[in-house]
């Protein structure tokens, strides 16, 4: 491409301080060095992980930086010693890298990689400890080895899947975090088996694909609860078949939940990030052999608690990040199950809007009315 | 047997009010009703659960009662309909039912057991709602539905398991609790594998038998954590090789445990029953995978907490009550280990006394020189 090995000049939304206004810059994205691969973003949607460094809670968010994390477009270029991915690939970036070499990857026991964690988790590329974005010349950090808020990016190469180039990069941007995480959330940390009962803490899009992973498990009974009862309607297409909203009930809802199912529930998933649920999501298991998945992100700083013997009779508590997928494996196999009609991707998009509309998709996110925001960042 | 059917009196140490020393009284024991079984208890051990509901600090103690619940004798006599065991039977009585009929019993999820709880949780028998045991036509409680700090006692036919009679009473008393608790939390609880690192907080008794069963299981590090070192040669016995004392360090025990085992251990055990103590043994475990079982019960009221980020990355929060093993089926199971030299039972035996004189054997208990003391009934 003319482009290889040159610096591009393109637009992306800049996040400079907390809680402001992200503004649409100009920005200078230098070639990929060696182990880095610079992809053309054709589509990103927003995922609350983005709003809450935005909103400056996040006490590891840097700024400047270029958020975004659920994307999908082209390979533009690729530095030295990329060899499985090359230009025109396209491909989806993933927080979540999967080296295949280090100690977590080699395990067979976890989907989590080491090897450029202490690079993405400072705004950094591994390589030479700087960033590969600037404007006038004054860097931008990146975010969370992803960066996709930008027309242009540069990944780590054991942070990108290549995918079926078939597959619609306006849908298919989405297996970048949300439906995934609530999927595998189900399939992969939980193991739902047929016949279970489940709870769902939070009817968002982790929470609705938390559901469709269930029904797909074969759980029999999948009860939604949410505090906005509205919420029911659009949950009942992904799988969700009773509803609870804690505000009908002077019970606290753990009770109200062991008292619908006579003891308790099987699994149970919490898709909010509200430490408080968490606690009533573990509580309404049943005695014996509930388990309770942290699915949510909570603020720093926050705790859990619960009483240990919630624990020695018989409850378990887990947590899950990206649904337990391993990126560069998985996600192609994720596009393919979409492609196939065997999971959902369209119906959790409810808006699309351009990457010079981004703050308004900001304000969407958090009305509730919507689930994910795709925008073009063509425009 | 001539005392089938009659009221026995024998002697007992009754628990009159918390913190009192016990009393050697003359106890009449009703026979056994429907479902029922009267056992002559020869041997007892004392575990630190009936020290805690002696102390009042268990606010579901009650009193004046019997406590006990490790322990070992023959059947006097059976109640109606009973027909597992009968007069003459060797068995341990097993404060963990195991009804095989429960939503419990039948999920094989699980070795809790439904069917009797409600009594025994509250000091008497399913039958009439009452206790068996009197003195002077006063009732006295029942303790965990065993109450072996008696010449006889009364107990549900689903807390009984019917033993190898050539099994040394003396001895086997011990896997009615301490014992089967520590290994039945790494084989059935942990499910440890070959090559696994273990971490054991608490080396006492049940600490011990988390040693051994880590062994056995083919764990390679098995790092005990005491605050009296002088713990580590008996624990070296049970297959503790390396230990860590968390006095002789000024970081927090789980950053010390962290370092020591590239990123944490595979596996740990939380077997004091100290909630700051769960939270360490849950950190020092390797994100990823690690999984931390609560093996210690903890007063009352208290609770575990830890940032759920823990959990998120891959961290499991678990606990075991019996070390998971069905306690029919199982107890038995375990005596013919003992009988066949695969479990140690003797080397946790530190001291033999009297039923007279049990209230130095609670003074050694809290001495931390003694694992168990196994009381002679007879005397």
């Amino acid at each position: 491409m003319a482009t290889q090995g040159q610096v591009i000049t393109c637009k992306a939304a800049v996040a400079y301080e907390p809680n402001k206004p992200l503004v649409i810059e100009d920005v200078q994205v230098a070639p990929p060095q060696a182990g880095e691969v610079r992809i053309k973003i054709l589509y990103t949607a927003l995922c609350h992980t983005d709003a809450y460094t935005w909103s400056g809670k996040d006490p590891e968010g840097l700024f400047p930086c270029i958020l975004g994390h659920e994307a999908a477009g082209i390979v533009e270029s690729v530095g030295e010693g990329v060899t499985e991915v090359q230009a025109g690939d396209h491909v989806i970036p993933c927080y979540q890298a999967e080296c295949r070499e280090c100690k977590f990857c080699k395990s067979g026991k976890t989907n989590l990689c080491g090897k450029v964690r202490s690079a993405t988790g400072v705004g950094i590329m591994m390589n030479d400890r700087k960033s590969r974005f600037s404007v006038n010349g004054k860097p931008i950090y990146h975010f969370m080895g992803t960066s996709t808020f930008s027309q242009y990016t540069v990944v780590h190469d054991v942070s990108v899947a290549k995918i079926d180039p078939t597959a619609p990069l306006d849908k298919v941007c989405l297996l970048g975090c949300g439906v995934p995480t609530g999927l595998g959330a189900v399939w992969n940390t939980a193991k739902v088996e047929p016949g279970s009962n489940v709870a769902i803490f939070g009817l968002g899009t982790v929470g609705l694909a938390v559901a469709e992973g269930a029904k797909t498990a074969g759980a029999s009974r999948i009860i939604g609860i949410d505090i906005d009862s509205k919420k029911y309607e659009t949950a009942k297409k992904f799988g969700v078949n009773e509803f609870v909203n804690p505000k009908d009930h002077d019970k606290p809802i753990q009770e109200v939940i062991v008292d619908l199912t006579d003891g308790g529930v099987d699994y149970s998933f919490e898709c909010i990030g509200n430490v408080s649920v968490m606690r009533a999501a573990l509580e309404c298991c049943h005695k014996g052999w509930g388990t309770s998945v942290i699915v949510g992100v909570a603020a720093s700083g926050q705790e859990i608690s619960t009483r240990p013997f919630q624990l020695v009779t018989g409850r378990v508590w887990k947590g899950t990040a990206f649904g337990g997928f391993k990126s560069r494996t998985q996600v192609p196999w994720l596009v393919e199950k979409y492609m196939n009609k065997e999971i959902k991707v369209d119906e959790y998009i409810t808006h699309n809007l351009t990457l010079g509309e981004i703050n308004k998709a900001f304000d969407l996110l958090h009305e509730g009315t919507c689930l994910r925001c795709v925008l073009d960042t063509s425009k």
